[in-house]
């Protein structure tokens, strides 16, 4: 019983992380979105657009492939908000401070790695073979990048820079030889 | 008694405007997936193809994320029938007549503007949160869009002129208070 | 009796059959993946993801449309595997062996035929509408391939040559009117 009760408590602990994990990550990956939308001289809602599309894409397709649908943000709208209100605020911010052209890779590359842990965390917990579960991991990290990258008419620098993905293969194998 | 009745005549009346409006966005989109693609010397399967994707493609990924599969033309093949002979009509008239330019972007705000109306009744009937709704209005309207200019080789329209998305923004919003 | 029997017997054939081609299939588009990353300098990463996207993608679209998720490789790792061990062969072979260019046209229209084949009977099974059936065969046959092109900055293939959809067309006609 003493177990049972410390796995509960430790599965709720971990949902919280993951929670605040996917948050943080969302807030992130909307910052690269909205600058990658500003280089092209997009307007505010451009921003918005690409802002959302890089922030919840990997968790929607991840979603739709598991069969997990409707996907997260669907009933928990404060997934949108964040991704919209963080678009807002750059596009603003933008305007009065220059960001070092280094904030984009280095933030993706943060959005990156947190992504790939709550993607292979969530599907792990639908209890997908491992292999599956890594490859989820990686899908959640690269897919909002790679269509944020394709709507600004670049190729995806994921398949530019082997030293991303790479690091988030590595993210995925370790967490899920943790969890198993 | 008397109040339920009128609501389900209300809903009928409803969902079967809704139907001839879908059908109407279809054909509209329809036309401008196949001129972008007359516009890039595509064949005429490419003209087909560039008209399926971009007249059911926001529909089909708006059911996806709410996890309505099947999507909407999958049980209702009148919907992919009606593509397919639109495009081919487009094909063979852009031969015989040239369309002035402006008639791409004219028809990309009629569909926008149906589309979103459409999409947003159809979370609205899921009873979604709001928020969401209006979300799924927008992609609804733009992701058609977005795919077809992805698949000629350009930048999405929508991500550069703001008036677009401002104006399925405003829709979305006006339907929701309207409908709750 | 007997008729309920063969009945059987020719069905776990069909899938026997079909899981073999979908294993051919899935091989050939991931070395079309695979010379396409090549092409372009990707990494020994961008060029399994590149592969395992084109060889995964339309099987993936297909039955997320289809409303059969989760989709195919959720439940059988194998594919992934397959695709995965390909890139990485094609890739230290193109090291040692020059291909000549025609391999990949040639490797594409193979896939294609497999995927359009395997993609209408799958939609056959779930007693889709034929003409649902004849689209999900072809979009199983091109959207792997679209999606690839369009990662590497090109437009896509199939939009350019009418032959391959025509031929994926044809295919996806003969084998409903053969089954119905």
């Amino acid at each position: 019983m003493g177990t049972v009760s410390s796995l509960k408590l430790k599965d709720n602990s971990i949902q919280t992380l993951m929670f605040y994990l996917d948050l943080f990550g969302i807030t992130v990956f909307a910052i690269t979105g909205s600058l990658a939308a500003g280089r092209k001289q997009m307007d505010l809602l451009g921003v918005v657009v690409l802002a959302m599309v890089t922030a919840l894409g990997g968790g929607t397709i991840r979603d739709l492939v598991l069969g997990a649908a409707p996907v997260f943000w669907v009933s928990t709208p404060i997934y949108v908000l964040l991704a919209v209100l963080t678009a807002i605020l750059v596009f603003f911010i933008v305007r009065f401070y220059s960001m070092p052209p280094k904030v984009l890779s280095v933030a993706d590359a943060i959005g990156l790695s947190i992504f790939t842990v709550v993607g292979t965390q969530k599907a792990l917990a639908l209890e997908t073979h491992v292999v599956i579960a890594i490859v989820m991991g990686i899908m959640t990290g690269v897919v909002g990048g790679m269509i944020r990258d394709i709507l600004s008419g670049e190729i995806p620098l994921i398949l530019k820079r082997e030293i991303y993905a790479t690091a988030s293969l590595c993210g995925a194998i370790t967490f899920s030889s943790i969890f198993i």
